[in-house]
């Protein structure tokens, strides 16, 4: 459940900017593709990755936009992923009386299989350099903001000009290094995305919260859907296949997936205010709606089949964070952090009496820029928090409406003039998720709202001149109530009308909800102004020099922190000493059972009524879950791990507890990658779920 | 379970400071049993209580010191209370094998009891007016900290001459009307009590969190204690007697027992402040303390009987806040004590132009002292939170630690001059607290120490002076790890030799905990004074004065704000109407059964076993929880409902959710206290539990 690159907008707000580090050591590393470890495999490992060997593995690896990461695993464009980066996906098309998400669903025809809501999946296809266009585009003399505006064109040009929409090409620029480099991805695009299995709820999430970010651990955490196009399951011409006698502990292993975000190369002044506003503040609202959910999911199962995939979401935030909290309050650590922008500046001091160069004074300056910009982030989170990030308005009617009123005002723009969200390359991925019919259920949106708005008010104060028009003298409870039942953008041809009518039909709709993004969005886009301005883009510039002068000091040796694209790590299944205790690298299905035994079979500890029957029919040796230390994060949930034949021995599904420093700093002393490994999906696949056809079709005898 | 008196020392710090309203209207009123309400029980109710009649009711009414409410109910010495109120009891007696709190407990002989730790019971026995004696004390020309503290001296001297520990006197001078009256409660003091009966968890709280504080209910709260003196039941001269026929809807009802704390004439500046910072800053608390203990009680069934106790407790101050926020938020509500607040100034305004007195002066001036004094109290929260209210250093462990060195360094302090808690009348209920062999929990106190002190050096910030010193270069887990391995203080002998050495064995003692308090301790008084000098004194000051001006304003038809003394409130027993729904005010033992047909028979909607096995011979008629009109808040949870006749015919155990803002404000249109009803109690005793012993006891027919 755990690595899942949280896309709760609210939460990630503001948090992380990306950079790269200084040096690597041991397995680190989230490599690109066109810069791989040659060096570090070469040495560590003695193997040399061939150009056919990475490409392969490239294009048989799997976006989820979702937030996760997956992979070809069948001549028929069979995707395996996650349960849990599944489970929105298997919400959407439950009901209450059929509940795929908990029950789990196998479709045995193609015919059987449910084509998924707003679904996309990308699969990179080539990466071109385009650093030197980017950066042409921001002339000397320009104030912040009309650099960041100038770049956004160049970007939006950029993508433009390489979509290819007929054919389904999806173009990103991509920021690495934190502008020190500009990449142009394209990626085939794919929408026709069909759910063909999954295990129940309790089987892929077992030991629930309690045990997620937890080694041993007992999980099936896999799913599998199946790519269309017009209609016919894709033939990829890139797939992998399946390892026949699984993995060995001490094995090398690689994984390719999607690291979310990282923040290794966070100066002291950004971990600072990580540390002290930023996480604490992210806790309190991850805490705040982690208790909301559990409370009204807990007065009813319909309550909480509505509310539980967010809430799962927000726990496993909640424990990520804690964790990464953790090790930024751990003072070895930061101190780690500190030592190491010591010698970056002692290094720039050095070079400033050899070498008079504008990047020396640059990244000098960048030091004292990325404080200043930090304090203003600090200054304005909460606003921006409640506002611009919607946490006060928190609700899927108030991001629709929103996103409709920001269309009809955006789209006659200029691309290049528009807010991001609405470029040109990034519509197509915005009218399927405004579109898509998933359920938006009234009760959970009051709920969410009424506790929005009464945040909203305790934050801004009930006296606050803004916060008084959006109650309009109502109580949080009350107003809710009237906004929720009076909108119509719950209903999807409502929303197709007034984003196909524009600016006059949004107007004239007098629609409650839109006329409540329309009362905030002068103050909401302020305050993202004001961050875009004196935020992100004065940091943006800053850890650019920064990251000139790592290359000075540090050459190629480095990789890029964690932006959601696709990177390579690698490392060896082994296991680690815990305050003394050996904890082994592999558990097996036997410990299930013990541990279900030991906890009373309760809870989430419960056994799956299937697990129960076929027990006996199990080979209880059969390996279940095993730790690597490959350098992964969240995003890389659903990433195929394979050996050096590039075979899946594994799916990555989760860090230990341990790993949730790797935000900040890679450790392999006892931080591991978690995943299920391949063989117990075939054996589950055939002896608990009869599904036969697909342990086949993965191994490649159907 | 929710309405027991929070004592959550953090969790209370710097909320409410109590007063008296102005005019009470429908069943409103807690009422002082030396100030009945005779007037309004003539006026609407035709019923005039005799002296005997109150007598009665008043040394039949017992007060639980851990915070609740109860009543004698037999010849023998057996006191009723609810299951929660005894849950901390249960819990202080169980072990991982026999746990009574989640199986329930019954002694069928008076050996087979089982005594409580650190449990402590008083019976008001007179009321004495010392307001003339106490207020003399304060000198014009004395300064706010010298009034506080000559006061406090008087009331020293006061308690120490009347208390008469032999007899177990206990004394205590009582604030009323936030300062305008004193009066000196004599108590008789049990600290033998034992356990004679408790059902299973699920039957006392069904439906757990998510029904708690919601209508209709199936609860059968209940729990019995027998009161010993010289290792013998007592004979206590009064007892209640049970009506042999219930109630009926329309009955008029009496409630005696303990409400905590309301907060009803706080002017409009207080509401401000609980509204704006207060009430947030202790939800976020209670949020991040929910949070923890779920996540970690979830990790094994050992863990959460270990937390459960303590998680229930902020669980339902949770949900209590939320309510009282609601309602602070809910314009109309606020608008009223705005008008009522506008009210008291127009009548002040009028009584200058015609009579010059001094109170009508400091009536003036006192709303302005209330809002400086809120201002710094806004200002010291967060620190008062941590260092003082020990937030910082959340554990059992710590506040024995700092008992013990306060001990050590008050006690030789003229009574007068010591902290209050130090004070020679309140000693006796300070050592049974601090010499309790009630277990200690090594792993969840390092679990809530380790989170309190991340949360200190997030609050206060990791570069604080104090919070380096805190952590000693550790992280926040590894310091909490060697202070609670390190320290001897969960010995109880320990404890009492340290105790008993004073100030030379402190000191000598070299414990790691002592020394953490010892550290703090200055930083810790320094916040305290502040609060008292700056915030609590002059309070109590301006609230005497709006006392004063509030009994011109509208004569007696006053009662005093909730203090957790004893008082009568009265009722009709009805039901009400919600959404335009019926909700009938009375449920039935059949409900219970649908409620759980309803929820799937799941986690707190799952019957107790023996409820299933017991169903077919149970009368599914027997009325089981009833609401009522009474004006009842936290603290009154365990109090009995009895008859015109003072005969008991139920047990309040909760508030509906419109109830929550009872806090602020008296409403009966829709809000009513919760009930057990006593005809239930009777039947489950018969029919469920095989305990016809204390059906017959209680009956009389014994």
């Amino acid at each position: 459940m755990s690595i899942r690159f949280p896309v709760l907008a609210a939460a990630a707000a503001l948090l992380g900017i990306t950079m790269l580090p200084t040096e690597s050591y041991g397995d680190e590393g989230m490599w690109l593709f066109n810069n791989p470890p040659r060096a570090q495999l070469k040495q560590r490992y003695n193997f040399d990755p061939t150009d056919a060997w990475l490409d392969h593995l490239q294009k048989s690896s799997v976006r989820f936009n979702s937030g996760g990461s997956g992979s070809f695993v069948s001549a028929d464009g069979l995707v395996m992923t996650n349960h849990h980066v599944a489970a929105h996906d298997l919400e959407k098309v439950s009901t209450f009386e059929k509940n795929y998400l908990r029950d789990g669903f196998h479709a045995k025809t193609n015919a059987e299989e449910i084509k998924c809501k707003g679904l996309e999946l990308n699969v990179l296809q080539t990466i071109k350099i385009v650093t030197d266009e980017v950066k042409a585009s921001v002339k000397p003399g320009m104030s912040a903001a009309e650099s960041f505006k100038a770049r956004q064109a160049k970007i939006a040009a950029i993508e433009e000009a390489a979509t290819d929409e007929k054919n389904h090409i999806r173009a990103d620029v991509v920021t690495l290094y934190a502008g020190g480099q500009y990449h142009l991805y394209t990626f085939k695009r794919y929408t026709d995305i069909r759910i063909v299995f999954a295990p129940e709820k309790q089987a892929a999430f077992y030991g629930g919260d309690p045990d997620n970010f937890e080694y041993p651990r007992y999980d099936l955490d896999v799913a599998f859907f199946r790519v269309y196009e017009n209609d016919k399951p894709i033939k990829p011409e890139h797939y992998l296949k399946w390892s026949p006698n699984g993995s060995q502990e001490g094995e090398l292993a690689f994984v390719s997936g999607h690291p979310g975000r990282t923040s290794r190369q966070n100066t002291v002044a950004e971990l600072s205010y990580l540390r002290d506003p930023g996480y604490p503040y992210l806790l309190q609202r991850l805490n705040r709606w982690e208790v909301l959910m559990q409370a009204w999911g807990g007065r009813s199962e319909r309550n909480m089949q509505r509310c539980e995939e967010e809430l799962f979401s927000i726990q496993n935030s909640r424990k990520a964070r804690s964790g990464g909290l953790g090790g930024l309050l751990d003072p070895h650590l930061f101190g780690k952090k500190v030592a190491e922008e010591k010698r970056l500046k002692e290094f720039l001091a050095k070079q400033e009496s050899t070498e008079k160069t504008k990047w020396v004074a640059d990244a000098k300056a960048a030091f004292d820029t990325i404080a200043k910009a930090e304090k203003v982030r600090a200054e304005i989170i909460q606003r921006y928090t409640m506002l611009e990030a919607g946490a006060g308005f928190n609700s899927t009617s108030f991001s629709i409406a929103r996103t409709l009123l920001r269309a009809s005002e955006e789209l006659p723009k200029k691309p290049g003039d528009r807010l991001r969200e609405f470029g040109d390359a990034r519509l197509p991925s915005l009218k399927l998720n405004l579109f898509s019919d998933a359920p938006i259920y009234e009760d959970f949106e009051m709920l969410k709202l009424a506790d929005g708005l009464s945040f909203l008010a305790t934050t801004l104060g009930p006296d606050d001149e803004l916060v008084k028009q959006v109650l309009a003298g109502k109580s949080p409870r009350e107003r809710a109530f009237e906004l929720i039942s009076g909108t119509k953008v719950r209903d999807v041809a409502a929303r197709e009308k007034l984003f196909a009518g524009g600016k006059a039909a949004v107007d004239a709709a007098k629609d409650p909800m839109i006329e409540l993004a329309r009362l905030v969005d002068s103050a909401s886009r302020a305050i993202r102004k004001r961050s875009e301005d004196e935020v992100e883009e004065p940091k943006r510039q800053a850890y650019a020099a920064l990251a000139q002068a790592r290359y000075a000091m540090d050459g190629d040796k480095v990789y890029p922190d964690a932006t959601f694209t696709l990177r390579l790590a690698f490392g060896t299944i082994k296991g680690y000493t815990e305050d003394g205790k050996k904890v082994p690298a592999y558990t097996n299905f036997a410990g299930l059972y013990e541990r279900s035994k030991e906890q009373g079979n309760k809870g989430p500890f419960e056994l799956p009524k299937r697990w129960v029957e076929r027990k006996s029919q199990l080979d209880l040796k059969t390996p279940f879950n095993f730790v690597c230390t490959a350098d992964i994060i969240g995003g890389n949930s659903g990433s195929p791990v394979v050996n050096a034949r590039g075979e899946v021995i594994g799916l990555i599904f989760d860090g230990n507890i341990q790993s949730l420093v790797l935000d900040f700093i890679y450790d392999d002393t006892i931080a591991r990658a978690v995943s299920v490994d391949s063989r117990a999906i075939v054996e589950a696949l055939r002896k608990v779920y009869d599904a036969n056809d697909i342990a086949d079709e993965i191994l490649g005898k159907k």
